[in-house]
C-alpha cells in the first residue's frame, strides 16, 4: 500500500500544496474549474489551511438571500434585523421573509436569552462506584481551583458548573463553561485536558485517585452535535425563545391562513406527529432556518443537529394566535472556527446593517428567524400550500 | 408598516434584482464585498434565483479539503474514492484521511446499502377513530391505483410502500417512494397534494370519506430534518453500512491507539455516555463527516440531522477491532436542489475520479467516509489526542 | 460459604416445602403470620409452586374495588362492562368511576382494536453485515418452513412475521406470533428456541450460515418490559384505541371542569410536558389503571411499563371535547401466568357479569377503562381537585 | 342513565358497603367466592375503604416467594438479607436467587444510594415568557419562605430545590422534596397546592404575578409513572446503584457461563438492542425484580415504570467481570400507601429478619435483589438457558 496522495509536502507553502493536489486530481481525470478556482486571497489560504481546512483544494460557493428586516426586541436588542440565509433550498428564503413581513406587522419579535455555556464532558473509570462518587465530589468541592486551572489556559475561558453522573464504576462529569464571543468548544477541550495533566502532578490528589483514568475527554453526554434529551432539559450554549402574538388579520392577509387551521395543524404535527415518530423535536422547520444562517455566518454545520431540537408553540388566543419558539442549546460563536472567513462575516455584520453583533445577539437573530421560519411554514402547511411553493420555487 | 425592503421586482431579471438588494443594504450601511462579488455566472444566477435562493445577495465560499483515497468494495463499487469535504472545522479533513488510511490498510471498506425510498406523511382527521382505520386499509387496498396516480405528476416517482398509524381520529400515512437519482421530497410532497386532489374528485371515494380532510400534508411521522426513532426503525432514503475489521498493527502504527483503549471509549461514550445523555445517536463525529460531504457536493445540509442517527459498533476481533457504522436515513440525491451548482457537481465528480456517480453509490462512498471519520475520531478520543489535535489544527 | 438457605429439598411436597422455609424465617426472627397465613389450598399451592413463584413462603393480599359499569361498543363488544381494579392508592377507582360515569351519559366508550402478536427479538452474530443480510433474506424467503417448525412446539402459536435490522455483523430479527388466549411470551421464547435448534441440524441452513451464531433469544429489540419507541411504531400484543365525545353539559356537571381548560391542560401537560420530560408516553394516568387491571385478573405486573406509553389526545369538538386513549402495546392474556389464580379469575369473569372473556375483549376492556381514568383525571387536573382529591381519599 | 351501581351508600360501614356490593355483583350473575373473601380484618377494611381502595369488592392473593440471603454493604447496611418477591412469573424468583448465590459467593453486593427527593411540576401560565422567567426567578430568589410555606402542609416535608423551565409563555417548575419515610407524592401535591393557595393571598406576589395562572399542578415534568429521560438525568425519589466484581469461577460454576459470553450478550442486548429499539431502559430484567419487590411490600406497582429505566452496566475485569445496575429513579417509601396492610408490612420486615428498615435501606435492598436479576437474567441469556428455564418452571 502506498502512502495516500494527498499527504503533501507541509513544508511547502499552502497555496503551493493547493496546486499541487489540483494537479495530482487533475491528472487522475478531474476536471473541476469551478471547485479549484476561488475568490480567496492568498493568505486567507494560508489562514484557511492551517485552522479550517486541510488537503485544501478549492471551494464550493453557497447563495445568499435575506429575509427582513424584522423588529427584535429583547434586553439586548431593540432594532430592525436582516437575516442572512445560505441555503440551496428554493422557497426557504421566501418562506421566511414572509415570516418577517407578519411578525413585522404584528409589531416585532420579542426575544429572551441566556447563556447556557458550552460544555464538554468526559468520563473517568474510578475503581468503584464509591470512588467515582468521591471524585465528583471532590470536583465541586475544590470549584474555584480547578476554575482556575481551566482558566489559564485561555483568558476568554471561565468554568461555570460541573455537572456530574456516576454510573457503574464511570464518573462522567459535564464542565459548563463561558467561552466568551467564540463558540468555545475546542476551547474546553484544552482546559480539561489541561486540568487532568495538573491534576496528575498533584500529590494530595493522586493520593486519593490514582487509580482514576480519562477513558476519554468527550462522552457523549456534552452533547455534542447529537440530538438528545440532556440539552434540551440543561441547555447548552444559548438558550433564546422568540415570541409574538399574531391577529387574526395577519393570518389571514399575510399568511392566508387561520388560528382554527393552524392550531389544528400544530397538534397533528407538532405534538402528536413528533410523539409518534419518537422524536425531541416539536417544531416544523428549525433545521433548515438554523442551518441557513449558520452556513451565512461560519458557524459549523454539524452544530444544526442540537438546534433543530427546538420547541415551537402555538395556542389560541384571544388576539388570534400566540406563537413561540424555544432553543435549548444553540451554539454558535462570532470568533473562531469560520467566522471569520471574508464573505461570512460580512453576512454577519449585515445583520446589524454593518454593526458588530455578539455571539449571543446573534443567537436571539437566530431565535427571531426560526419563529418567522415556523409562522410562516405553519400557515403554509395548515393552508395547503406547501407542495405549491415548492413547485414555484423549488423545481 | 412599509412593505419588506427585499420584495424587488419580480419582473426583472434576477442580476438586477440582485444589485438592486446590494443597492439597498449600502445605502444601509453594510459594507460587504466579498459577499457581494460571486464568481457565480449569471444564466447561473438566474437558475439560483428562480430555483434555490431568494431574494438574492450573493454567496458564501466554504472551503473543500479531500481525504483518501480508500478502497470501497459494494455491489455497486470496487474501486478507490476521493472524499472531498467541505468545511471550517480544523482538524477534520485530516482526522478522516487518517482513517481512510488506516482502512485503506486494513484493505478497504465493505459497504451494504438499500434504498428505503424517500417518505413523506399527511395526516388526516375523519369522523372517528373506525373511520380512520378504513381510510387506512382503503389505501393499502388500492395501492396500485393509488401508486398511478401519484406516478402522473414524474417519471422519477414509484410508489413503494404506505404505513399507516391511527392515533385517535387521525391517520398518519408515510408513503415511501423511490425519487430516482433525486432526494425527493419535493417530488413526493407534489405527488401526494395531487393524489388527495384526486381523490376528492372521485365519488366512490367520497361516498365513504367525504367527512376526511388532510390536516397536513406533512405531519413530522416523515420525519424530515428532526432527529426521530421512526427513521431508525423504519428507515428513510438510503440505509447503508460501512465495515471494517482492523488489526492490532494499524491500530497502534497508524492509529496510535489499542483494542483494550478503543474498546472501553466506545462502551463508556457511544453506550453509556449516548444512553445517559438521551441521545437515538450511537457515534462519535458521523455529523461532522456527513456536514462535510454534504455540503461539498450540494445536498441540503439540514438533512445532516437525520443522518447522524448513525450506529457506530466496535467489537473485540481476533485480529483487533471489529468496527461499523449504520446510517439508517441517509437522504441524499446527485439530481436536484444543490447539486446542479457548478463547483458543487465537481466535487461530486471528482469521487469517482471524473466518473458519474449514482445516488445510491453517493451514499456508499458517505457511509465510508462516515467510518473513517469515527475510527479515527474514537482512536484520537482513547488516546488522548483530540485536545492536541484541536491545539495544532483548529486554533 | 454456605448455600443459600432457601434451597429447600425439592422432592418434598409443595405445602411441606413452604412450611420448612417459613420454619427457617421464624427461626431467623421473622413474626410474619399474615404473610405466612393464605387462603390457597394445598393444590393451588403446588401449581403455584411449580408454575409462578419458588420459594413460596405466603401471600399478600391486594385490595379490589369496582368501577362501572360503562357501555363498551367495539367489534367485538357491546354491553357494560365492569371493571375491578387492584390497587392501594387511595382515589384510584373513584377516579376510575367518576369517568366510567361521565362516558356512560356519553353513550359509553367506541372501542377498535387489533391484534399485532406477541414479539420476541433474538440477535445472531454473522460473519459480516452482508452475512447478515442474507441470514434476513433467508428467515422471509423460508417464511413458511419457519413457521411450521416454531408452530410444531404449540397449538396456540402462529408466525405473523418477521421483522429484521442489521446493526454491524448483527442482525436484529422480531419474530411476530399470534399465540392466541396467552399473553405468549414463554411460548414465543420457546419455540424460537427450538427454530434455532432445528436449523442447527440442516445442511442447506448451515452451508450458508454455518458461521451465525445466536448470541441472545432476548435482545431488547422485542421490546419486554421496558420503554421504547419500537412497540409504539410496530406495536406488541394488541393495539387498541378508546375514544368518546364529552358535551360541554357532563363537563361541567359530571367532571367539574370546561372544554376550555381541560384542553389548555392538556396542551401543557401531555404535549409540552412530556415532549421537554423526554417521555414516549403522552398521558395523564395510564399506568395507574393498566396496573390496577391487571393486578386484578392476574396479569404480569411488569408489563405495566409497555402499556403505559400510550397516547391520550383531547381536541375541541362541536359538541365539547374528542377524547381518545391509544394503547399500542398491551400485552395480555386469560390463560397462563397468574390469570389461573382463584381470585384473579373471578375478578376477569366479573367484568362481563360472569360471562367469559377473551383476551382482545379484556384488551378492550382496559383501554374503556384506561379512557375513564384519563377523563377523570385530566378533569380533576384541569379543575385543581387533585389535591384535594388525595387528601381526602388518599391520606 | 341510571347512576352507577357502586355508589353505595357513604354513611354505612365500610364491611356494609362491602357486602352490598357484592351482593349487587352476585345478583349480576358473578360468583366470585374467592375474590369476595379476604382475610382483612373487619378494622383493616375500614382503613383500606377510606385510604385504599373505593368500592372495595374482595381482594386478589399474590404468591410471595424469597431470595437469598445475599450480603449488602453500603453506608446504611452491613448485612445479609433476604428478599420477598411477590409474583406469578415461574423462574422469576429462581433466577433472582441464583443470582444472589453468585453474589454471596462474589462476597455481596457493594451499594450506594442517595436521596434524590420526590418531585412535583405544576405548570404556570404567564403573560409571557419573560414574565414566565421573572416567576421562576422569584421562587429561586424566596426559596426560604416557599420552602417555609410548603413544610407547614407536613412535619415531614422539606423543600430541596427548585427546577425550573420556560416554554413559551409556560414556567415548568420542579419541587423537589424530602419526604421522609414516605414515597411523598401526595405530601408534596397537597403542600404545592398550599402554597399556590398562599400566594394567591400575598399582595406583593400578586402585584407581580397576578396574571399567572397554575394550569395543572402536574405537568409530566415531574415525571410521574412514566419513562422519561428528566428522571433519568435528573434523578427522583431515590437513586441507587449496586456493583460486584464475578470471578470466572462463579461465572462458569454457578452461572454456567463465561465472561465473554455475557459481555457479547451485554452489548448485543443492552447497548445495541436497547439503542436500536429506542429504549430508555438499558437492562434485562429490571422491571421485573422491582415489581415484585414493589408487591411484596406495599408499594405502587405503578412506579415500576421509572424504577425500570435502569442501566446494567457489564465490563470485563482482570478477575471476571464488573457488573452494576443503577437506578436513578426509585421511588418507595415506608409508611404511606398499602405499605401499612399486614403481610406487606411483614414481608418488608422480613429482609432484616424482623428489624424495621428505613426507606432508604430498602431501595438499597432493592437495588442488591436487581443485581442479583440481571446478572443471573443475563447469564442465561448468554447462556442459551431462558427458554427452558420457562419450559421447567413458567409453563
Amino acid at each position: 500500500v502506498t502512502d495516500l496522495i494527498f499527504h503533501t509536502d507541509q513544508q511547502k507553502p499552502a497555496g503551493e500544496q493547493l496546486e499541487g493536489r489540483q494537479q495530482l486530481l487533475r491528472q487522475a481525470g478531474v476536471m473541476a474549474n469551478d471547485l479549484f478556482s476561488t475568490q480567496f486571497e492568498a493568505e486567507t489560504i494560508d489562514t484557511i489551511s492551517s485552522k479550517n481546512c486541510e488537503n485544501l483544494v478549492g471551494s464550493v460557493e453557497i447563495p445568499v438571500g435575506v429575509a427582513g428586516p424584522v423588529r427584535v426586541q429583547s434586553q439586548l436588542l431593540d432594532t430592525s434585523v436582516v437575516i442572512p440565509i445560505a441555503t440551496t433550498e428554493g422557497a426557504l428564503v421566501a418562506s421566511i421573509n414572509r415570516g418577517a413581513k407578519a411578525l413585522e406587522q404584528a409589531g416585532g419579535v420579542e426575544v429572551i436569552s441566556q447563556k447556557i455555556g458550552m460544555t464538554r464532558a468526559p468520563v473517568f473509570r474510578c475503581l468503584s462506584g464509591q470512588q467515582a462518587t468521591e471524585l465528583a465530589a471532590w470536583l465541586k468541592a475544590n470549584f474555584s481551583s480547578v476554575a482556575e486551572i481551566m482558566a489559564a489556559t485561555s483568558s476568554h475561558l471561565q468554568l461555570i458548573q460541573i455537572q456530574t453522573w456516576v454510573r457503574g464504576r464511570l464518573l462522567f462529569a459535564r464542565f459548563v463553561c463561558d467561552s466568551d464571543q467564540a463558540m468555545g468548544m475546542n476551547m474546553i477541550t484544552i482546559a480539561i485536558d489541561h486540568l487532568w495533566q495538573q491534576l496528575q502532578q498533584q500529590q494530595q490528589f493522586l493520593q486519593q485517585f490514582a487509580d482514576a483514568k480519562m477513558v476519554t475527554i468527550s462522552s457523549n453526554v456534552c452533547t455534542d452535535k447529537k440530538d438528545s434529551a440532556i440539552n434540551q432539559i440543561l441547555g447548552r450554549g444559548y438558550w433564546v425563545q422568540a415570541e409574538a402574538v399574531i391577529s387574526h388579520t395577519i393570518l389571514q392577509q399575510v399568511l392566508k391562513t387561520s388560528a382554527e387551521a393552524i392550531l389544528a395543524t400544530h397538534m397533528a404535527k407538532n405534538d402528536i406527529g413528533s410523539t409518534l415518530a419518537g422524536s425531541h423535536s416539536h417544531n416544523m422547520q428549525v433545521a433548515n432556518v438554523v442551518a441557513g444562517i449558520f452556513l451565512a455566518n461560519g458557524q459549523d454545520p454539524a452544530h444544526v443537529v442540537e438546534a433543530s431540537q427546538a420547541m415551537t408553540i402555538i395556542e389560541p388566543d384571544p388576539a388570534g394566535i400566540y406563537i413561540s419558539v424555544t432553543l435549548p442549546s444553540l451554539n454558535l460563536g462570532v470568533v473562531g472556527g469560520g467566522t471569520w472567513l471574508p464573505a461570512q462575516r460580512q453576512a454577519r455584520e449585515l445583520i446589524l446593517s454593518g454593526q458588530p453583533i455578539t455571539a449571543q445577539q446573534l443567537a436571539e437573530v437566530t431565535a427571531a428567524a426560526v419563529l418567522a421560519g415556523e409562522l410562516s411554514g405553519m400557515a403554509a402547511l395548515s393552508a395547503g400550500q406547501l407542495a405549491r411553493a415548492h413547485q414555484e420555487l423549488g423545481r
